[in-house]
């Protein structure tokens, strides 16, 4: 690629492969707390975009970065620029344009990636009887993030939390893995309901979800002493794990997958007919949401 | 492409094409007036874009949306839906993704076009002796942004001005057919004694502009009465036309290249040895700036 320095990047994909590109804004106030340091929003801008990437199974190569600033503050940008680079160097990724201008603060992050040509992870790739998995655990961020916004009572510091809630990990590796056993997958930034219900409409099928079977972390746990808040583990923002679908055959290539990459992937639920997502408890009651998901303009 | 609806968009180039990817910010009240039409800004989000790829002599193919709005307002969507359509439709450019994020009003596009390999219009590409040219004319946007700041006496409209600055005209032709003629090119967004500045670096020489020859609308010379504020003209933003150098021997090409296209090409100077750009009169005096070109952190 030509690099920064010119009107545009120019950039070379290998032959048998597609680009699969994302493009995510991050804004103050918004989607981090306007307490956040600047190397944890650097970290952010681009884990939120390479779960996108994820989400696809594919590989990172490349990133454009449009800042726009307040003021000029070399601190501040010493400390976004490090959050940054310690994702691009964990992906060997490369700088390749952007622009920055003045104005509220606001990060807008594009990143490029490659895929085998035909193979992309979709959400419209679901059938009837296929397993629905996530990896990791739901709702730290949604809890760290409640702790910052002081929206509720509790001693606990919930640092691991906060942390998901700064520093999401892309799972990048689980994606590009989950092409050989997968056809569809989505990156769960808004709430497993919302983006599952992403997953079901795109493939005309209806998802089932076990409440009970949702993994959760130990702080979480901890935190609601076993009277859990499903509406907001299901509809919280910001975990940037995976929801992915097999079919129950690839069971055991996921078992391995998860000991090859020491995390974890869960089964919670399953593809059916029909349509839309239905929360299920095990004595078979049924979870009505009051509301689906995290959205900006509500 | 995969289109608008999964985590990327998938795009695949042409066999034998490399891609060309771009990226620019328009934040409200830095690089459109506080007043600008939600048309007129659509327009314009996109146009600036074009006018990079224009400048390495791009085919336009897709693009990308990040929008962030302080509140919903429908009204305001379909105008700017509408500016942006008009340059969309004329490209046949496709949206292929994007966000919405709720913010003081910011708008980030990214442009993808594509490109023969290797043949792109570069800023390192000019030789001492190239003979350096510009398209359409120079100052108008400039001079339309102090009427509507309402900088200065002035009773005339300057109606023609001020479109050329909310509906700049990207030079997609123009960029395209100089593949055949030209190896370097810029497009003049932060005016042109910056942006020739940018190619004389890279390029490792020097410029010298022949400040008669530089090409002026009627408007803008009946504004001046002759009395030229030239410091104005080379350092006022938002042109958009494009600066490039050829070698002598392709001065027929060029000529017969504006008569095909019906666009003023002017030669305004040479590419000399040494470093920097300088501004000569007809009488041999040189202008010497006080500052180099708009800067948003100035």
């Amino acid at each position: 690629s030509l690099g920064i320095g010119d009107d545009c990047a120019i950039l070379q994909v290998p032959k048998d492969y597609e680009l699969a590109v994302s493009t995510d804004t991050l804004v103050a106030g918004v989607h981090f707390p306007l307490t956040a340091s600047a190397e944890d929003i650097g970290y952010k801008a681009l884990a939120v975009n390479l779960s996108d990437l994820a989400a696809m199974g594919a590989e990172p190569a490349w990133l454009m970065l449009s800042l726009t600033l307040p003021d000029e503050n070399a601190d501040w940008l010493t400390g976004f620029v490090k959050g940054l680079r310690q994702l691009m160097d964990q992906y060997h990724m490369q700088l390749v344009g952007g622009d920055t201008t003045r104005g509220a603060l606001s990060i807008t992050v594009q990143v490029f990636g490659f895929l085998p040509k035909g193979k992309a992870l979709r959400r419209d790739g679901a059938k009837p009887g296929d397993l629905i998995y996530v990896s990791g655990t739901l709702g730290d961020a949604g809890l760290g993030l409640k702790k910052i916004l002081n929206e509720m009572q509790c001693d606990h510091p919930l640092q691991y939390c906060i942390d998901r809630l700064n520093r999401p990990t892309p799972r990048i590796a689980t994606g590009k893995a989950l092409l050989a056993f997968s056809h569809c997958a989505i990156d769960i930034s808004d709430g497993l309901f919302a983006d599952l219900g992403h997953i079901a409409e795109e493939s005309h099928c209806a998802a089932l979800i076990h409440l009970e079977q949702l993994p959760l972390s130990d702080e979480l746990k901890t935190y609601y002493k076993d009277a859990f808040d499903w509406q907001q583990i299901l509809t919280s923002g910001d975990d940037y794990e995976l929801c992915f679908t097999i079919s129950p055959e690839q069971r055991a290539n996921i078992k391995q997958l998860e000991k090859q990459q020491n995390i974890a992937l869960t089964c919670i639920g399953e593809i059916c007919e029909g349509q839309g997502v239905r929360c299920q408890h095990r004595d078979g009651q049924e979870l009505v949401l009051t509301h689906s998901g995290y959205n900006h303009f509500k």
